[in-house]
């Protein structure tokens, strides 16, 4: 299991406002099973098996091609830990434990 | 008012834990006034004037150095839109509309 | 043919050096063929078929944990332009061609 | 001193060409004294005192907008090494001897 977020981002779309391309590259993981999947600000996070979450990374990409769009850019961060089992929901809570009970950072 | 997301990486700490780096980050905006801010499960995303976010940014870069660290990765993404004010969340509810109205994207 | 930047980071490792493990990375594209790359200070940027390099790009991801790491932080941008060829040379000059002769800019 | 990558993406311009808006940028660096960098198919990587390169980084920021644009985002990666002198050669160079004499990776 990994921990992947994604940005894709058309360029020369003649248009500043991308929030209709964002909305299709989530279309493609609402019918995707086996992931979760969050929407921030700055882009998407996706919780799952490596593989799987890459090869739809891979689809949302496309997404603004088939939209129209020239040209895309798309960053993508992997978080993969393997010594223990991570997820989006432990790790958010695993700093905000830290924040409550101050002394375990500095 | 801009949207920053920045994520701060100690490397070569021996553990493969970070969230009490993350936890010491988050302590310098807690103490801020006048700006918004998120932690997600792959960074930390701000929303505030430009120069004092990038100001935030740059303390929060020290922060594992002065915990121990001898080396550290940070990633910062700046989405800085001025045609119209944007806000964290803004964004999001205007990439929700489009999913509950389909038609606009596909 | 796309154009993807690719930096892996290999966390917790107890050392500040991760100069082996980028070796290691770039010993999977030695033996590609039909790519094009180049190490850059801050990553590695490939040239070639978008599915290839993504493919490549999930070999060089799995490099560190081959070599005992137990957690990677791969970050991963691509640049994909479909109206006209776009090269990593190409991008180059097209820009240094503006610096020669200014004026196209402002 | 750090090394540090920039890229600034102009959104919504109408025009799938960027290369203007880097060149515009490269010359905020070319008056620049104290600092090293490099262009790349990806961005531009700056060497130099942090609190330098991050200023300089803002002011590349600005330049599209200074040339029209109404959204930019803008990709910071900084890489900060305080134990030993890094420079963007020597990475290189560190990475490229451990190719040359293979043992040392796997």
């Amino acid at each position: 299991m990994a921990i992947v977020e994604v940005t894709v981002i058309p360029l020369g779309t003649g248009n500043t406002s991308l929030s209709s391309f964002v909305a299709g590259c989530l279309g493609i993981l609402e019918k995707s099973k086996g992931i979760q999947f969050q929407l921030t600000p700055m882009g998407t996070i996706i919780e799952g098996e490596l593989e799987q979450v890459m090869n739809l990374v891979q689809q949302m990409h496309e997404q603004p091609f088939a939209a129209g769009a020239d040209r895309v850019n798309t960053i993508i961060r992997i978080d993969d830990r393997r010594d223990k089992k991570s997820t989006m929901e432990g790790k958010v809570a695993s700093v905000e434990e830290k924040l409550i009970k101050p002394g375990g950072t500095d």
